[in-house]
């Protein structure tokens, strides 16, 4: 497959954002529509639409338009029709991370997302936000319905999202049965083995693999080697986002990323503290014993004192380069028949990111 | 269409039940094979099976059952393969249910559940149990990917599970955002119209119309004509259950029903309260205003004091019988080519249960 849409046909990254955007009003009317279907649902559909007006299109978007950007790339000329369903299955992909951040925002007492405070910290929502997450998760399946039921790709579409569901759960799932109790210090299972498995399943498959694989399937690309060649190029990718992700949490800018990072406190298996346990001396590594996962900022500052002894920036600095070079060899090796570009256009948003 | 299947060669429920039992191994032994394929996930495996474990299987298995029982009503002399399809469905449905209430429960606060603590009750689990929702969700198209696949009825099947998804949660909405916190008692909302909105949307659509509505589909019966009939009549008979519901959580005896009746408490608008409000005197409001969604046991006994005035146990046994005649008259008049038994069977199942 040669690679097809020229560079200088592709919109620039704010014009493909405002119109992404302009879908997902569209998307607020059909919903909507429900209420008008079922009046006696409209108090539900009411609720349903602040829940997805507060979760769903205040992120950065970047895996929704990865979709749209992936498709550019896999087919000449788009016609404007599939220029919106790719935008509509986009619109799906931030649907299903608005769903496990209003869950996972419960799950960790986290304070604040995108920010602003955490949906179930609105004083009239609390647990109710657990409803609303199932709500933002099988909006997904009312837009593939809507939108795609008559494509050829409906079905792969479908359990594709489904089983990107299944395996983000399952990752959810390492996470908290890694991640003790406060207090509860077990390094032995702060292994980078671990961590790289929590990372796989929790966030690369559903922020990776999901976009480029919908424009794949719309694209008629729906083979298994395929598919399997871009799922091993995403995955290395998707888990180098996460360590920088890690990284950012404790040095990034709250103001910047708009979060304030607990990873320290919530006894996290971050990338952080696996690395620094991988080459801290054994004083080192008690100080972190004592002070890791306590909700108590001088434990955390003592934790941070043990990072900078080890110089994590200038460890993570490292990594950053080397984890590049090894994805762009990655790609130019294993990429088969698809278009580099997808992936390299991927990556080079992702490296170097602030936020 | 004639009815199929004699009823001498229909086994009895202790049978069915039986038979439907034996299906469930199966299904975590293929949860397993997922920890076998990728064994970075086992942890998350272990987890999962002690979730469905402690979650699924120890209900009445009435809504699984049913698919069986209606599929038998539906194909004459059907084969094991297609039978242990039904049941494979029949646990699909139960898998719903256990999702939601699993999720019901932390937002209800509820302390007991099925005569065991509540699985977010157990130390360990916690907020956990909220991602232990999702999971026992997606084991549904698990279930239905690795059993009904390469069957005409695939996406019917897929679609009418993620329909009935979000009508359910639709409903849970409704429900929560009527039963307002503790103390704040707002009755004009209790009105017997809301109520039947809620009971539709959060219980009879996935407790009846769901499980006949899957037989319906393996049957080969997918035209919109038998299905609308076929909801009619099933929404009516949700609507009966949960009255009866209602009227157990108060008169039920907890070592029957399995559970501590705690509507009054929640404030919840159930069928004892918005009908006392349609027949109660001004005084009578005024103390059930004064006592209703107060966590006091004293409150409670006011409450119920009101109640027994009012004879509500009298007026719901008449709305019982009342209700069992408007039912098979409705059968009668509009089921169409749909076997009656069907229904009746069901109805049968429902009306003088104490549990």
């Amino acid at each position: 497959m040669a690679q097809n849409g020229s560079d200088a046909k592709r919109p620039k990254l704010a014009d493909e954002l405002a119109m992404f955007d302009e879908v997902f009003p569209m998307l607020m009317n059909d919903l909507e529509k429900h209420g008008v279907r079922d009046p006696e649902t409209s108090g539900a559909v009411a609720w349903f639409k602040r829940a997805a007006l507060y979760n769903v299109p205040h992120g950065k978007k970047n895996r929704g338009i990865s979709v749209v950007q992936t498709y550019r790339h896999l087919v000449e000329d788009p016609t404007e029709e599939n220029l919106k369903i790719a935008r509509v299955l986009g619109w799906g992909v931030e649907f299903l991370q608005a769903y496990f951040l209003v869950a996972d925002d419960i799950m960790d007492q986290s304070i604040t997302r995108r920010g602003q405070p955490c949906w179930y910290k609105q004083e009239d929502v609390s647990l109710t936000a657990i409803n609303d997450s199932f709500f933002l998760e099988s909006t997904i399946y009312q837009m593939l319905k809507k939108y795609i039921r008559e494509q050829p790709y409906y079905v792969n579409v479908l359990e594709l999202f489904l089983e990107v569901n299944y395996q983000t759960v399952t990752g959810q799932c390492l996470d908290m049965t890694t991640a003790l109790p406060e207090g509860n210090v077990d390094f032995t299972q702060f292994t980078m083995e671990r961590y790289s498995a929590i990372v796989k399943w929790k966030t690369a498959f559903y922020s990776f693999y999901l976009p480029v694989a919908l424009a794949m399937h719309m694209a008629g690309i729906s083979d298994d080697d395929s598919h399997s060649r871009a799922k091993n190029i995403l995955l290395q990718m998707g888990h180098f986002f996460q360590v920088q992700d890690d990284y950012l949490d404790c040095y990034g800018k709250p103001e910047v990323i708009g979060k304030i990072g607990t990873d320290i406190e919530d006894n996290k298996c971050g990338w952080l503290i696996v690395k620094a346990l991988e080459i801290a001396s054994k004083e080192q590594i008690e100080i972190l014993k004592a002070n890791y996962a306590r909700k108590d900022e001088l434990c955390v500052q003592k934790v941070k004192a043990v990072y900078k002894e080890l110089d994590l920036e200038g460890v993570y600095r490292k990594y950053e380069d080397d984890s590049y070079r090894d994805l762009i060899k990655l790609i130019n090796e294993t990429s088969g028949n698809l278009p580099k570009d997808i992936f390299i256009d991927f990556a080079k948003k992702i490296f170097k990111r602030e936020k």
